[in-house]
């Protein structure tokens, strides 16, 4: 069987997730193990290694099928010369050049990029914005990230982010964001604050899961706490679609799964502040690969630089 | 002498400017006349012809040396196909195929383009933004344009807009604006937003010219309304910053004549919301070409898209 294999790898402060891929973009196997003592780069790469292995023997697939592996980290990348630049996350791995040292272990090109970049490819290629050219993916988690993709491929600029939509200021001077900003779009709709809005409104501690529910329930103050993050959502979007034009708006992450309270509030404020000939066509759709949308993305990105385009 | 020339086009409401550039984009002479009846499109091709005709022979030059002529528009347009999709300002010209219809005017190839795009074009080879890859141009006017240089090449969606900054939302559920949207930056900086800010703040007419004279002699009700306005385009601007990471911001227009006190707070507020990253480098620059970058533009446009890079 001479078929050309992928793993993708989606490095979390907290676990690390693999999956294996096949030339024609197919999810073969998947795995997680724990990022602990991933600070130690010797044992990060012995563990990858490990793992990548035994998925390879669980199949009976030869490791001379690997062609490429392709990494999503949380922080910025320099993905031309393959170094992470910092991750807060895991300590020591600052200006470290992952792509190098990992392919010692490997002997396969090894490519890494921005992990919102890597959500943003999956759904590109796999996912809600199969088919389109010009897409605007966001995630809503703990942070805000964001990728574009234009022209079928990922937005890169000389400065190593990715299309860092959660950073858009939504409020002049507003409160100091972590990025060195003010008034970010994240301040207001990252997990973080919409916990403390829920906490201001509830008077006590709530999971979004909580909140959801109460919503699906048609609880007025749970409606209003994703109508509020709808509304800014939707502004920051507007923004992005009046400049870039994307056909397509994906949004995923744990936040998206608040669903139709969240996505009729983004709509709504999207029809209202696009400009007449995108309000039209441009599309907001829930992010179709879940939790597989990383690891995915990470493993086409492999495949693509290889230069497999199936 | 067997130079190869080009016309650059900035059709406009009121008046057409065009320009004649050779192939190291040096400008040899330029003109302006009338766009009145210009809604008679044959009238419009042979007013056209008569000037080039004239600029040629005032300098000697054949019309064989002409190897392309580039136009400007104020309204969107299919760049690929070289259709007028609309004009708000001269009528009848929505979904005309003034490329190929000039063509048979003059047998070289002419290549149309929003005018904020061949403006961008131009500070980016000539101008303020010259020697970088990524740039984000403005031009505060009546309206406020925008075009994005993005690895040195103007960015296209597949709508037909140019980076419509000036459409960015910075108020939810703003006032209307014209493009079909909301609480748009236009309607805050354009002129005539900043006119009614200078009627309110003065209790009569001003033009922004004398805004600018009291401004520059201390006067702090002045002072207030370039002040709001730098914040408000600086606002707008982090969020493209944000996203698109460009090395360079430079803003030209009418407006962009207020100098100082609107610059310094444009700066003020991009180095308050821009992320950590981008606020070390990123440059808000005056556009350098002043009324000729539409002109110029349009003639580099010719010019590159004939295949010439000099």
């Amino acid at each position: 069987m001479a078929q050309r294999l992928f793993f993708g790898v989606d490095v979390g402060g907290t676990f690390t997730k693999i999956a294996l891929v096949d030339e024609k973009s197919r999810l073969l196997a998947k795995s997680k193990f724990s990022s602990e003592g991933f600070s130690n780069k010797a044992f990060f790469a012995k563990t990858l290694r490990a793992n990548i292995l035994s998925i390879l023997s669980e199949h009976k697939l030869a490791l001379r099928h690997l062609k490429g592996i392709g990494i999503g980290l949380p922080g910025p990348v320099d993905f031309d010369k393959g170094i992470v630049l910092s991750l807060t996350n895991i300590k020591g791995w600052n200006r470290f050049p992952l792509s190098a040292y990992l392919r010692r272990y490997f002997s396969v090109p090894v490519f890494i990029d921005n992990d919102a970049n890597c959500m943003g490819l999956a759904e590109s290629r796999l996912g809600a914005a199969r088919g389109t050219s010009y897409a605007l993916c966001l995630t809503l988690g703990t942070g805000v990230g964001g990728a574009l993709i234009l022209d079928r491929q990922i937005y890169r600029s000389s400065y190593f982010l990715s299309a860092e939509v959660g950073h858009i200021p939504v409020v002049l001077d507003g409160p100091k964001c972590s990025c060195g900003g003010r008034g970010c779009l994240e301040r207001f709709v990252g997990n973080r604050a919409l916990l403390s809005a829920a906490r201001r409104v509830f008077k006590k501690d709530m999971s979004l899961e909580e909140v959801s529910c109460l919503a699906a329930k048609g609880d007025l103050r749970a409606l209003k706490i994703w109508r509020d993050a709808g509304n800014i959502i939707g502004l920051a979007v507007s923004g992005v679609l009046n400049v870039f034009n994307p056909e397509i708006v994906v949004i995923g992450g744990g936040v998206a799964e608040a669903g139709d309270a969240l996505f009729a509030s983004i709509r709504r404020t999207v029809t209202c502040h696009a400009m007449e000939q995108l309000k039209k066509y441009v599309k907001v759709k829930k992010a179709a690969l879940g939790n597989d949308a990383g690891v995915l993305g990470a493993a086409l990105l492999a495949k693509e630089q290889v230069g497999i385009r199936v």
